[in-house]
């Protein structure tokens, strides 16, 4: 079984509701047999690399309330992330560009290590405050997943994967997709937002109990007309 | 659309069917987007190769009737074959061993030509007498068919290909599928024997008006809870 997250490093209930939907998995009979794939989706594809400001600045800006304010409406966010393990750290997030940052992935789902750098991403996006836009950060992440730093360096700076992240977005566009994160498991059901690992779980088993492909046999309307075969008895007719 | 089709060249119902179901397909709307792919499936595994003999003889043995009346139990399905434009000459038809040919189709597929070479398998058996497990007279198809004649011999020589033929049987075995010809739409629905083109039209009709993947909000018992997510407004809650 196949599920896809859309999902982007700058969306706090994305961290949020891949550790919900990883204690969905857990409890998931299908598990071993079930692949996850993280899909690329920017929120702000036109944010500008580099230290592009503070989340709170970024808010007290947007919505014109001051810094404290700003401070107050992502506490509830943070408990939120507390209550799966997580620690966020608004006063440090850095809000920028992730379009490296998905291509990146792309470069670790080649070598066998996207889950690890997808968590790594998501770490260094909202508890350490690391700029995920720049590529020295970047490939120090790579380095910390177990992926050669140079290629990673190289392949950052060749532009490769843009196709593929393009390609996500393409299809999130086609799907319809307006926010993350965004699960479809095996391209039957899709579950919007950091929903319940109770909620997870069950879309789980009902995709699980209805995986089979079942090849019906194909009665036309009236009825069973026959066409002739041969069988391995050797009989044709 | 996905179309497989299992047969066996030394099967007459399976190029009656072809026939058929070209018919069908000519009608079908869908036929610019749906793939068509021959899998493979032995009749008689233990045919020996060489001139396994004729068929009139083999059935005669079989079912300790004349000549005469193997002759006329044949005439049937002669004209059957006539009513779909094909030429049958059971009389000079060689029944042997097709495990080469089913292999050679293989070879033919990676060089985009299985149809070509599918076609022209059938007529070589049924309507020219060729003994198709003679790897030259096979040479000779497959360079008849537009592909490169010693690339073709070398192929079956090699044993190439021989992974793919007993995965189509190993997969027939799993669907249960005890004769030929036998038709899987999109793994959703079969056809089992040379059925009329008006039942292979309204399957694949039928198969075209379910094809498109539709991708279903899951909801819950009870009703929608909801997660959050972030928009492409910019807004988390």
């Amino acid at each position: 079984m196949k599920v896809e997250i859309w999902s982007d490093f700058m969306c706090p209930f994305c961290y949020i509701g891949k550790r919900r939907f990883e204690q969905a998995l857990d409890q998931f009979a299908g598990k071993g047999e079930t692949e996850v794939i993280f899909r690329s989706f920017e929120l702000n594809p036109q944010a500008s690399n580099g230290e592009s400001g503070n989340v709170h600045a970024m808010l007290a800006q947007k919505y014109g309330m001051s810094l404290e304010q700003a401070r107050a409406s992502t506490s509830d966010l943070t408990q939120q992330a507390a209550a799966v393990g997580l620690s966020f750290n608004f006063d440090t997030m850095v809000n920028t560009n992730s379009f490296d940052a998905h291509r990146l992935i792309y470069f670790a789902e080649k070598n066998s290590k996207a889950a690890e750098l997808t968590e790594l991403m998501f770490k260094a996006s909202f508890t350490d405050g690391t700029n995920i836009s720049s590529r020295e950060a970047l490939a120090g992440l790579a380095a910390a997943a177990g992926l050669d730093r140079g290629q990673a360096a190289q392949a950052l700076e060749q532009d490769d994967f843009t196709r593929e992240v393009r390609s996500d977005e393409e299809e999130a566009q086609r799907l319809g997709i307006r926010g993350v994160p965004y699960f479809v498991i095996d391209r039957k059901y899709a579950v919007s937002g950091a929903q319940s690992p109770e909620m997870f779980l069950q879309a789980l088993n009902k995709a699980w109990e209805e995986r089979k492909p079942v090849i019906t046999p194909f009665s036309p309307d009236g009825a069973g007309s026959s066409g002739g075969a041969c069988s391995v008895d050797g009989d044709c007719n």
